[in-house]
């Protein structure tokens, strides 16, 4: 089994379990307490399939003022709560433990408000996020954080995670989009914090919420930033015949000064799975870059001269641009099935890290040789624009000991990361999979100041506490609280 | 003399000053401790002269460790410190108390890192804001945020404010541009928040200290995001007889989906003060917009049509685009010299709110009102494009009861501003000046947990204790502690 420690789950809250349900009950509509074991099972996970825990009981609101209720009764009863969007973490960050209340958004699903004169829409926060451009479109208007999950993924979840997408490199990530939320924190107070404007007066508790994997509370509203969808937008995809050197063309693109709404990458590992599955029609060879740039057609005709002067002093093996939307579609489709496509070739683990964009050739070559030194093979499929790294680790699941090897190439490669300038995380967030390698990130001052931050909105610790930071560094700071 | 509550300065802690004084000598070079009061009282005020009081002592440190050594000795003896940039605050961000000590980073002036490759530069914080861009411009890049005081004001300063500037409607503010910070804290640790790479593993800290007004650390190093050059830029100059109707182009401009690099308001008061001044050629008239868009040749056109296109809606008494360089530089000129050429006129309170484009026809129509009632004049000059305005109000330093009259005028414009959706400050910060105001914005819940987070890394509540919240909500706070 995995490598990754649990916390033991409180035995005497578990005992507690018939009045933790029925007072939840009390205060809460019939439909919205879920404790039968076999209704639970559904949130015993999330994307991250490999950990698995049923949770003492499920609440599934419908307003900000029934999670404020559940929260409540929580905190009241000493019961660790863990928030839920859709479920579709990678990192594990909405595993239950056995002692745990797990609170979803999913049924806070309004639009409450939309305001292109002042670029903006407010929403409850179990709205998808590819409903929110949805909503916009008619509008001329749309959201631009767009997770690979975007189908499925809710705006609570984005908020917790600070989640991305291949039009970040352009737009930004989820903190750049975000301007304002309603919050209920772990003691069951309802707050508000941002607005439509941005800019605080006052300390900006706003960022400090966003990315902050449901520790400092549930957002149950967002108001968010919306643009005017630009005039055109066409791909190009570029083949190399060498990934260092598909690396190196990332490098030159972003130093130019080009700055185009995507950069991604596929290997050659990648690119076999995808042909396999959706026959996009990619080229056979070691990378493919596909950027994309958008404005009116000059802007458009300029850009995508200015990359293919780039990546022609690089030798691509194939230089393809797109002249119409269906060229576009085609260019896309087989990025947008990567996962899909790789799914089908047994078990991943999909990593989640950053690197300086100048690192990426040499990021790949180290990538390739840890690959050979743990003997799994390794694909990378990743917005590379702004050096967002997804190693894709495949292993099988059925073989002893395969899942731990995975996990061991995985930190190593996460530890990479970190050695050459970058970051544990990206967009996935550090959940429960990268909890352990916090320590290579951080000096145990840095860790502790935002233990601190997270104590002082949540003393008791309650609010999803075996993720995010390592059990031994956390544990200490819950003995000294009323658990 | 005003009407700010002051707050009672420490008898002990002044009583102190010997031992204090020569504490900090110990572990600083001679020239870096001022305690005569000769000297202290160049420190007594920044740019909100309206305010003054000589600190205790004054530190001029030249490194991370030397600030880090000043703090250790003000902690352990329970000294106040106030944080000062270059003293450029127009909301008396760096104000004394008699018993605290200043520590000042303008000495802290190198630049550490510039890399154009992975866009970001590294500074030590006394830097000043041009000189970043100045550094960068023989290799095309620059730093984005570009406030009024960019000449003077530093890095350190820009952090603590989260200071904007004309160009900010394109670009973000400091917050959207700070990518790392090595930051001292109450006790004297030294923390590292933040690198090259935006995003962060665990709780994003970075957000929070930024515009946290130095009531958290202080920040000696900073990774800041740099850009590349745009191939060029030109400003338009749109003169309206109606203020109304200046701020209704703002919003439709914004509306229609452009994104100029700046939008810029002057009104009648402001126009004839800068004509008197700088001559700069400007329309007689009750609004002038001075609206900049950048990129190639063909982009700058485009744009300026569609501009030109919204603004003959509305029937402008004058619209002059720039044909050169020359003609650039003459639109801008009155608008750069906006603030000298005020200050001929008299005293004045620059104030910083804002509010929702959408609401500027509103809120100047509102302000003209006021201004009748308060029988003060008032001149407005502002980022428009962001609704960041700078109303100015004018009044006689020496004439009993105007100061009063001008700060009872400035609180019914800020109020204004957030009744409207806004917020008490777009780029100046909270300072004292707008401290008693901040209930206006925020219930005491909503500043409950900012003054708990502020607690959390400042449990003494010594760094810069008289700023941002009301005395009487953050008296409380420190009456629990060893102060």
């Amino acid at each position: 089994m995995s490598t990754i420690q649990m916390p033991v789950p409180d035995a005497g809250i578990i005992a507690q379990k018939p009045q933790i349900v029925a007072a939840l009950q009390a205060v809460l509509p019939a439909d919205a307490v879920i404790s039968d074991p076999a209704e639970t099972r559904a949130y015993e996970c999330d994307a991250l399939t490999a950990y698995r825990c049923p949770p003492l009981a499920v609440v599934l609101p419908r307003t900000t003022e029934e999670v404020a209720a559940a929260m409540r009764i929580c905190h009241d009863m000493g019961v660790p709560v863990v928030p839920r969007g859709a479920g579709t973490s990678l990192a594990g960050g909405a595993l239950p433990t056995a002692d745990s209340v797990v609170i979803a958004t999913l049924r806070l699903r309004e639009v409450l408000e939309i305001d292109t004169s002042n670029r903006f829409v407010r929403v409850q926060t179990g709205v998808t996020n590819l409903s929110v451009s949805g909503e916009l479109a008619p509008l001329g208007f749309f959201y631009a954080p767009d997770p690979s999950s975007q189908l499925a993924c809710t705006i609570a979840g984005n908020i917790a995670m600070n989640s991305g997408g291949a039009h970040c490199l352009k737009y930004g990530v989820t903190t750049n989009n975000l301007l304002g939320v309603r919050m209920v924190l772990a003691s069951g107070e309802i707050v508000e914090i941002g607005g439509p404007l941005p800019g605080a007066a006052g300390l900006d508790l706003l960022g400090l919420i966003c990315g902050s994997e449901g520790q400092l509370g549930i957002v149950t509203e967002a108001t968010l930033r919306i643009l005017p969808r630009p005039e055109g937008a066409r791909p190009m995809l570029i083949g190399f015949d060498s990934a260092e050197v598909a690396g190196e063309c990332v490098a030159r693109i972003i130093r130019s000064g080009l700055l185009p709404v995507a950069i991604e990458y596929m290997d050659d590992v990648c690119l076999r799975a995808v042909e396999g599955f959706a026959r996009a029609g990619y080229p056979d060879c070691a990378a493919v870059l596909i950027v994309e740039v958008e404005g009116s057609e000059a802007e458009i005709a300029e850009q995508t001269e200015r990359i293919r002067a780039i990546a022609a002093a690089l030798h691509p093996v194939e230089f393809r641009s797109s002249r119409n939307d269906d060229e576009s579609l085609a260019i896309w489709k087989g990025r947008k099935s990567a996962f899909g496509a790789m799914g089908r070739l047994g078990d991943y683990l999909c990593l989640d890290g950053t690197v300086p964009v100048s690192k990426l050739p040499f990021t790949l070559r180290r990538i390739g040789e840890l690959s050979r030194e743990h003997g799994l093979e390794v694909a990378n499929v990743f917005h590379a624009g702004d050096g967002n790294m997804h190693p894709l680790i495949l292993f099988d699941a059925n073989k002893p000991g395969d899942l731990e090897r995975a996990e061991a190439f995985g930190r190593d490669i996460l530890r990479l990361c970190v050695e050459v300038g970058g970051c544990l995380t990206g967009e996935h967030g550090v959940g429960i999979e990268k909890r352990d390698l916090m320590s290579a990130q951080y000096g145990p001052d840095d860790m502790a100041i935002q233990m601190e931050v997270k104590s002082a909105l949540d003393p008791r610790w309650l609010l999803n506490p075996a993720k995010v930071f390592p059990l031994d560094a956390s544990q200490p700071w819950r003995e000294g609280t009323a658990r």
